[in-house]
């Protein structure tokens, strides 16, 4: 089948062996990717990865041996494939299995390619009223919803959202819904204006390093350097939420954290069923952040695209 | 009068100015002071401060003009002094005003002097049946009691304290009391072995850099390599307590915790009447901490002992 390789560079390989599904997975025809600035970090080497990339997909599930009620359906699927018998997995926290594979993440072939699998206890059907390139957003989504899972928002609550990337709009976008008193910081008017016309306060970011009130500040820039920012935005006792994966670690003076008590709090992927209630209720604007759509055979400059400054969600439709 | 003043060193001076206290503060004769962690990064060069440093005392009320019940008792006190009037101060935040000053660590000299001041809303009579060189831990261990104020520790949590020294030996002893599953890692035997004689499980740190899986750790460490070793000990979704503060900043590989969603709490100054009741009860050993003690006229040489590694609490008898 068609993929996207990543092995010393991106490549599309025409030859890629399908998966075969094992024992409770299910082999899904892969129609809508989205490039996530995780897979644009894996092209630098974070997690090491070499596979298919590709973790954002919404398909059909072609073969599911054992499953069979899933075939045929239209499905969005959660990344983490956990083992469900240890410890961790027992504890409820699956999305933490030391042993599980993380779709085009870890130790799993991804969605940049014809086929893919994933266990069928991952998936979850799109309700038919959700076209391609809005269920396509169901992962990032749930990873902003992880926030609320994570953290009592509260309705008073003074909240600052830093950065207006792709999952800087979503968490923008998710806050706002708890009514809580939001501003988003970004560096990008156009962006922001995505937010604005939604009623949601921005301001551009000039570099102002006032320290700040905020209850809550979520960062979600993407850059290392956006952790001093966002920590001078928070008031003391107050919670710094961290959004931002990068390869690599980096310098954070957590002397003043703890001087001012500051609860910091790490954030990853988060529940599908909440993120696609919204996405049917039409609460959350995500058309608006497709910059771009490319076919799989251009793939590779797909990620080119995406890894321009200032770009918001590049899509590959994998099936023509 | 006599006083221990930081400069571009420790010296001890005899014509130091009494200080006045300012309407509703206290003049306050010291009878013992605790060196601290922090005192000595002090002198390494934390929070730039200069004069008289020490936080950790207990003394006699000599005047309190506007305050005069307090004249002739013996107190310890809170040693932020706040400003009461600013919104983080309404907001019932007074250790975090961003007007206070701080005994002995920024704006205010300290108790390594004959006098110092201190508003009279700060100070709580310590008990008689408490003695001084019990009542001077209070401070200290308020901030250990600071943790439970932060964190709800369950009594069935899986919690490890890293680091035997001062800190960590009254952090241990006041999570033990939760009844939780606890061990405390260190590198001191003889250290552990104060907690070993109340039943409190402890372990010899060997360097094994295996993960853990604590629901709970508190980094006391007193070092900036600690943090490493207390991210490893915490299971995913834990919450990994920051007790150390350090003069500069460190390299922590924050995307780590990200990927594992772990909670990071800095914690730092805490509440004094529980601490107090706590020690009027017996429920936490603090003699066995005592190392040394030294007069006031002696307190360099103090400071040179408590900064040997491995050592205790070094107290200064600041009333012959």
């Amino acid at each position: 089948m068609r993929a996207l390789l990543l092995d010393k560079g991106l490549r599309i390989v025409d030859d890629h062996p399908v998966p075969e599904p094992a024992p409770g997975e299910a082999l899904i025809r892969v129609r809508v990717a989205g490039i996530c600035n995780t897979d644009l970090e894996l092209v630098k080497g974070y997690m090491a990865f070499r596979g298919v990339p590709g973790h954002e997909f919404v398909g059909v599930v072609a073969r599911a041996p054992g499953a069979e009620d899933w075939e045929g359906r239209r499905v969005v699927g959660e990344i983490n494939a956990a083992c469900t018998t240890c410890p961790t997995c027992l504890a409820g926290r699956p999305t933490h299995c030391p042993h599980r594979t993380t779709l085009g993440i870890a130790g799993r072939d991804g969605a940049f390619a014809e086929r893919l699998t994933l266990p069928a206890r991952n998936l979850h059907p799109v309700p038919d009223s959700i076209p391609d390139e809005i269920a396509v957003f169901t992962e990032p989504l749930a990873a902003a919803c992880e926030i609320l899972e994570q953290v009592h928002v509260r309705p008073t609550d003074c909240v600052v959202v830093l950065g207006d990337g792709k999952l800087g709009l979503l968490c923008a976008q998710v806050l706002a819904l708890t009514g809580c008193d939001l501003t988003v910081i970004g560096r990008h008017e156009d962006k922001l204006d995505i937010l604005a016309r939604r009623g949601i306060p921005t301001a551009l970011d000039d570099g102002d390093d006032s320290t700040g009130s905020a209850d809550i500040v979520i960062e979600a820039t993407g850059h290392p350097d956006g952790f001093a920012a966002a920590r001078r935005l928070v008031r003391p006792r107050g919670t710094l939420v961290l959004k931002s994966t990068y390869h690599g670690s980096f310098d954070a003076d957590l002397t003043m954290a703890v001087v001012d008590e500051i609860t910091l709090i790490g954030s990853r992927c988060g529940p599908f069923a909440p993120a696609l209630r919204l996405l049917e209720r039409g609460s959350v604007a995500v058309i608006q952040l497709i910059q771009a759509r490319y076919p799989l055979s251009q793939a590779p400059a797909a990620f080119e695209r995406a890894a321009r400054p200032g770009t918001l969600k590049v899509l590959i439709d994998v099936e023509p």
